[in-house]
C-alpha cells in the first residue's frame, strides 16, 4: 500500500507538538473547573433533524451509514455534530430532571465540517466550550461573568494576550427597529459581511435586499463603526439620534460588562458595536476574541446570550456560552511556533543497560524511579553506552542513568551538560524544570 | 421538538459520573508518561480502502458522506476508525522519517463500530492503546514489559484486582504444525469460538471444516485447557507429546513473561493457552484482561505482538500493543457502582451573595480563594440564605461562603456537618481531601 499522506482538514500532531496542544487542553480544563463548571462529553452523533434545524449549517454535516447495512439500520439517520451547542441542548433536556439549575458545564471534544479548509478552518476541529443554562430564567450576570473565565483561561496559554471585542444584540435589534428597519434577521446577516465585503457594498446590500433607504443604511453602517472601553461608547451610540427601549436596554448591559471587566481585567473587553456573530439565536451579549497582533488568525473564542437554547414545551432553557477554538489557536501555535515543548517525550530519564542478563536490574531501578513520580524507560537494547546515549538525544530524554556496575555505584547523566555524578535510585530528584515536559512561549527571535 | 431519549450504544455519563471517567483517563495517561509514552491523537476518520484491508470489521464501519456534496466529494471514501491500531500504522508510516524508534505512544480516543449494541459493547467506545513500534526490529522484552505497564496503571484504577491471561501464538502455531494441522488460521478461529460453543462444538467444527482428525481435534482441545502461573505449564504442553521448533520458541517466550509478572506483579499473570485473540495479525505474545469476580464484564485490556504493523516497501515495523476498553470499564463502574465521585461538580465553596449590588464583593473573594486553587463559584442570585445554601446542597458543594457584611468579618460553613467559623478569604484552605473532587471505590455494601 501506497505512503499515505495528510488529509487536508483533519489536523494531526507529532509528539511534541501534541504535548502543546495538551497543556492548552490542560489549562483550559484546569480554569474552568476552577470556576465550578463540570465537564461533560457527548456522543460524537446526533439525529439529522435536530441538527438541520438549526439551519445555515446544514451542507457541512458530515452523514453516517453503516458500510453494508446502509441506510436502513437502526442507526441511519444521524450525523457527526458540527458543534457543541447542539448536543448540550439535547443533553439538558433529556437529563433535565436529574441536573442542578443553573447548569455550569465545560465540554472539550472535537466537531466536524464539510467545509472547504484553509488556514484555520478545519473539517475537524476541537472545541472547548463553556455554557452556564438556567431552567426558565438566567441571570443578566453571567454574561459578565463568562468572557472573564475565558479570558483568565486564555492568559494562561503560551500566546499572545488577546483582545474580547464584545456587542449586545438588543443594541442592533432596538437600533434598526427604532430606525424603522423590521427585518432585523437580513439587516443583520448584511452588517456581518462587513469584514467581506466593506462598507460601500453593505451599504448596497442594504438598499437592494432590505428595503432600507440611504439614510437607514448610513446609520447602520455609522452604528457598526463605534468601539470603545467605557460608557462613553453608550453616549455615541445615542448621540446617532435612535431612541427605542430594547436598545436602552441593550446599551445599559453593553456598560455593564464592560465596566466589570475594567475592574477584574483591564484592557481586556472592547466594546464593537459591529459584532454580530453569525448564528440567529443569539439574543444579548455576543463575544468575539482575537490574538493581539495576530488578528489575521480570526477569532479564537466566540459565543452569546441565547435565551431559547432548548425548550421542552413550556420550560425554557435559556444560556450564555463561549466556546475556544483549540484547533485554530493549536494551528497559530505550531504554524507560528508561538509556544514549544522542553521535550517531545514524557520521559526524563533513560536507564542505560549493560547487558541484556542486567535487565531485571534496570528495570528495578526504573520502578524505584517512577515511584516518585519521574518518567522513566529503560532503553531498548544493551548497545554501546555511546549508541544508548545517542538513543536518548534523538529522543529528546535530558538524562542517562547507568545502573549499579562490579566496579561501582549508580551514576547518572545529564547528556545537555555531560555533567556525570553519583546518584541513588532511591532518592536522586531530577531539578523540578525537568522531571516533566513543560510547554514555554517561545521569544521573537525564536519565532 | 420531542423530548430526545439515548441512543442505544452510545453512551453518556451524567457528571458525576464523567468525573469518574476523567478521573480514570487521568491515571492511564499519568502512568503511561511515567513508563515514557507519549500521547498522540489521530483523526477520527481513515481511507476505507486502508480499514477494508484488516478484514474481518468492514461490516461494522460507519462511512461518511456530505449531507449535500455526497459521495463524489473530495473527502469521500472515508470511514470513522473502528480502532486504534489502524491509525496508528498509518501514522507510523506517514511520520516515520519523523519519529524516534522504537517509538512508544499512548492513544486515547473514541472509536466507532456499527455493531449491535449490548453489555460491554457499543457503537461508540472509549480505547486507552498503549503500543512499542520498533523500525525493522523489536525486541522481545516489551512483550514482557507491556502487560506490567497496564497492569500498574489499572491497579490504580477504582476497580478489583484484575487478572491478565496470557498466551504466545507461536505455541498454537508450532503445535497444530507439529500436529501435521497445516491451516493454522482457521483451527485458531475455531479453537476461539470455545467461550461460545464449548468444546464439543469446537471438537466437531475442527473435524468439518478443518480437516483435522478426531485425535488432532482432541490434542487442539487437551492444549487450549492448559492453564499455570510458573514454568511447569511448559513442561505441561510438552507432555502432549508435539515437538516442533516454534513450539519451544513460544514456550520460552511465555515462561520469561510469566516470570518477569511473578518478580513484579505476583498473581496478576496466569498463563493460558485458550486465549487466541479474534485478529490474525498477532505473531508472539497476546493478552487479555479479566477483572476478578467480575468474569462476565469481559476482557477490559487487550492486545498481543504484531511482526508486522506496517509495511513500506522494504521497511517493516512490528509492535506490542495493549487496548484498555475504557468505555466497557465505565460500564462496569458505573453500572455496579464500583466507585464514586465525592460530588457531581467541581466546586469546593459556593460564595452567597448578600444582595445583588455586593456580587462585586462576592467576585472578589471568589478570585481570592480560586488564586490558591480552590474550586469556587459564586451564588447565582442573592435569595435568602438558606435558599442559597440548598442550592449548594443540591449542586453537591460542601463550603459556604458568607462574605463580609456590616456586621462582621467572613464566615465559611461546612454544610455537610453545619459547622461555621470566621474565615480570611487570603488564607483559608478546606481540609485537603475537600478542595478536588475525588473518586473512590465503594464497598461491597454500598454497591
Amino acid at each position: 500500500m501506497a505512503r499515505p499522506t495528510p488529509l487536508s482538514g483533519f489536523p494531526e500532531w507529532l509528539p511534541a507538538d501534541r504535548a502543546i496542544e495538551q497543556a492548552v487542553l490542560d489549562t483550559l480544563r484546569r480554569v474552568f473547573e476552577l470556576h465550578g463548571f463540570a465537564g461533560i462529553e457527548t456522543r460524537a452523533v446526533e439525529p439529522l433533524d435536530r441538527m438541520v434545524a438549526q439551519g445555515e449549517t446544514d451542507k457541512e454535516i458530515y452523514v453516517l451509514r453503516r458500510l453494508h447495512a446502509g441506510d436502513t439500520a437502526d442507526d441511519s439517520g444521524l450525523g457527526l455534530h458540527f458543534d457543541l451547542t447542539v448536543p448540550l441542548a439535547r443533553y439538558v433536556l433529556e437529563n433535565a430532571s436529574r441536573l442542578a439549575f443553573p447548569f455550569r458545564r465545560y465540554q472539550i471534544q472535537k466537531a466536524w465540517r464539510g467545509e472547504r479548509p484553509q488556514e484555520g478552518r478545519y473539517r475537524e476541529f476541537t472545541q472547548a466550550d463553556i455554557d452556564v443554562i438556567g431552567d426558565g430564567t438566567l441571570a443578566f450576570h453571567h454574561e459578565v461573568e463568562l468572557p472573564l473565565v475565558v479570558a483568565e483561561a486564555l492568559s494562561a496559554l503560551p500566546i499572545p494576550p488577546v483582545r474580547i471585542r464584545v456587542n449586545n444584540r438588543k443594541i442592533a435589534e432596538g437600533f434598526y427597529r427604532g430606525l424603522g428597519l423590521d427585518d432585523v434577521t437580513a439587516v443583520l446577516r448584511t452588517v456581518d459581511k462587513l469584514d467581506k465585503i466593506g462598507p460601500d457594498g453593505v451599504r448596497q446590500l442594504l438598499v437592494a435586499s432590505t428595503g432600507a433607504t440611504p439614510a437607514q443604511a448610513e446609520a447602520c453602517l455609522s452604528l457598526a463603526a463605534l468601539r470603545g472601553s467605557d460608557g462613553s461608547v453608550a453616549d455615541a451610540v445615542r448621540a446617532l439620534g435612535v431612541r427605542e427601549p430594547m436598545l436602552e436596554e441593550g446599551l445599559a448591559e453593553l456598560v455593564r460588562v464592560l465596566e466589570a471587566a475594567a475592574e477584574h481585567a483591564p484592557g481586556l473587553l472592547l466594546a464593537d458595536l459591529s459584532v454580530a456573530r453569525g448564528l440567529d439565536y443569539y439574543t444579548g451579549t455576543v463575544y468575539e476574541t482575537h490574538l493581539v497582533g495576530l488578528e489575521e488568525v480570526g477569532s479564537i473564542c466566540s459565543g452569546g446570550r441565547y435565551d431559547e437554547l432548548a425548550r421542552d414545551g413550556e420550560r425554557v432553557y435559556p444560556g450564555v456560552g463561549v466556546s475556544v477554538g483549540v484547533s485554530r489557536l493549536m494551528g497559530a501555535i505550531v504554524g507560528r511556533r508561538l509556544a514549544e515543548a522542553t521535550r517531545p517525550v514524557p520521559t526524563c530519564v533513560l536507564v542505560a543497560v549493560p547487558a541484556e542478563a542486567d535487565r531485571v536490574g534496570c528495570d528495578r531501578v526504573a520502578a524505584a524511579l517512577r515511584r516518585r513520580g519521574i518518567p522513566t524507560e529503560v532503553a531498548p537494547s544493551a548497545a554501546k553506552y555511546g549508541k544508548q546515549i545517542r538513543h536518548a538525544e534523538r529522543r529528546g530524554i535530558p538524562f542517562v542513568w547507568f545502573p549499579e556496575t562490579p566496579d561501582g555505584g549508580h551514576q547518572v547523566k545529564d547528556i545537555r551538560s555531560g555533567e556525570q555524578s553519583a546518584a541513588d535510585p532511591t532518592t536522586w530528584r531530577p531539578p523540578d524544570d525537568d522531571r516533566l515536559v513543560r510547554v514555554r512561549p517561545t521569544t521573537i527571535e525564536e519565532q
